[in-house]
């Protein structure tokens, strides 16, 4: 059933690359890119052909085993990697991870050496589909007592595009699904980049779930037409209060969810909070160029030269959010 | 100062025609449609050659003009032009006006009664002008109490573009920075047809007055972070009670002014208004073809055959409007 392309797959062993699906070029082309280098990882982070907290976690993981088997060199493609994107704490998390295990492991044969590192790269993305599972599993029971038929809302894409899994917001809705709830999704095409439009629909029409997509602009119209029941999204990096910061509109929506009464839900594995932050106000917000606002998909539909504003995300206070959907089980604050 | 070509303008005498400046292709083009039959103004309608609801009341009565110089015709012509767009009051208004002309002056000479026609349009046109100017002047009176440099957020265009004059909402900001006010304005880009980000801006711009593009989604975080003192839009049908249709997005807009404790106007005139509606839930809204959002301005951004939902309008209840600025002051309900 499951015909999406594999997010990312590591070719080969020890002296293997790694290979991404080009998510820049969903839904109409199917491109793989290969990366051979700590750089080819680092600019398809950059430029998005990888995306999503978990899923740029496991694409830097496998990215260190393409540096030198030394120390100084791996610890050097840590560093580098971590300048990619500066909002997703996952992927400093896993960075971390593959970083002790090179600590760990530097007095051992170079051969032995990258061993260690693929060993954990790959453990990392284990983990990482495990966690969809179980993320799936508590959001389908926190959900189970929607009316079979009901509609839920989700922004951005945090499916099996996002993950080395099934996802983490749509992980809940192919639970759902499978559970017989008939989940109907109301897809936020998602500015700049589209990716609701893009990969989220493409996600739910592939397993056979009924979805219909709207621009941004419309979800406090379908929200007051009584059309959606739930909320759930992911979350890029979950400060200790529990403050979420997500892709840019999340706090929009999570503001009208409450207006309209319906509960707001972030999916997100614990590897995405980040303790050492107090609340939201201190999470890094990246900004993206304005070519993604004035030209999107190749074409002018700005004046030249007009100002622009692009934060990538931004933060949804803890205080609208009904529940953080985790691994371990819902989070409460 | 101001460099843009006009909206609309009649060609001629009483064999001319109307030429409209096509807005689809702003603004990297200026391309005028020369419309020489009824049906070419039906069509410059309908495909948003010509928007707004002033705009598109005046470019209808013009289009009467096209019709031949007899009764019968041109009530076949109006009949036929208020099937272009169902939402925007002001079509109807202006055809009932071209009617009842007509109806008046149909024992005329031909000659005489084309005449009256073609003075009819331009007296609807000239007050569409007028009233512009008096909208900006008792907008620009209502936010007087502004800081100088307050930030002010629009939805779509309701420019100079959308009226035969300086527009409705930006009436207001183009007499705010007449008075020195230095507004500066958050523009929505206004998905799907980006009206906000091709014709909002670009009007702007061409006054000198400050602005900044943001995608719909990003409205309520520059709320959160301050930035925004007051929000006007212009409206396309008003109800008797207040409720006020406007294009897709401006309710979402509204809740999130209420949430955030600023004040959310409508700058529109007493054509807008239908006091034969109770309330807005009788405004018919246009639903528009679902390319608008999957394959906007050429590329396509959807798996074939998504589902989509694509009404042109949503409708803001009065509770959440501040006031209605029009012609004759402000409407406070």
């Amino acid at each position: 059933m499951n015909r999406i392309p594999e997010t990312m797959s590591w070719k080969g062993g020890l002296d293997g690359y790694l290979v991404l699906l080009d998510q820049t070029k969903l839904p109409r082309e199917h491109v793989e890119v290969d990366c051979k280098t700590v750089e080819d990882v680092w600019q398809s982070i950059k430029r998005l052909a990888v995306r999503g907290a978990p899923a740029i976690g496991c694409a830097a993981a496998y990215g260190v085993c393409l540096s030198e088997p030394e120390l100084a060199e791996v610890e050097q493609a840590c560093d580098y990697l971590a300048t990619s994107r500066p909002t997703a704490v996952n992927l400093f998390w896993a960075l971390n991870r593959m970083r002790e295990t090179a600590q760990q492991t530097s007095t051992l044969a170079p051969h032995q050496f990258a061993e260690a590192l693929l060993t954990e790269a790959r453990a990392i993305r284990e983990e990482d589909r495990q966690m969809c599972t179980d993320i799936g599993n508590h959001g389908a029971d926190l959900l189970a007592d929607l009316p079979v038929g009901s509609g839920i809302l989700t922004h951005c894409n945090a499916g099996a595009l996002a993950t080395a899994g099934d996802g983490t917001a749509l992980s809940v809705i192919f639970e759902l699904a499978r559970r017989k709830r008939k989940p109907h999704v109301w897809v936020d095409e998602t500015r700049p980049l589209l990716q609701g439009a893009r990969l989220t629909t493409w996600e739910l029409m592939q397993r056979g779930i009924d979805c219909t997509l709207i621009c941004d602009s419309m979800a406090a119209q379908v929200m007051r037409e009584g059309r959606v029941q739930a909320i759930v999204t992911g979350a890029d990096r979950i400060a200790a209060n529990g403050d979420a910061a997500n892709k840019i509109g999340t706090y929009g929506v999570a503001t009208l969810a409450k207006v309209h009464d319906i509960p707001f839900y972030i999916a997100a594995p614990t590897s995405t909070f980040d303790v050492s932050l107090t609340n939201g106000s201190e999470i890094p917000i990246e900004q993206r160029d304005v070519e993604e606002i004035t030209c999107g998909f190749g074409t002018p539909t700005a004046p030249e030269k007009v100002s622009v504003y692009n934060p990538a995300f931004d933060v949804t206070p803890v205080e609208l959010i009904a529940g953080i959907i985790t691994e371990q089980g819902v989070k409460r604050y």
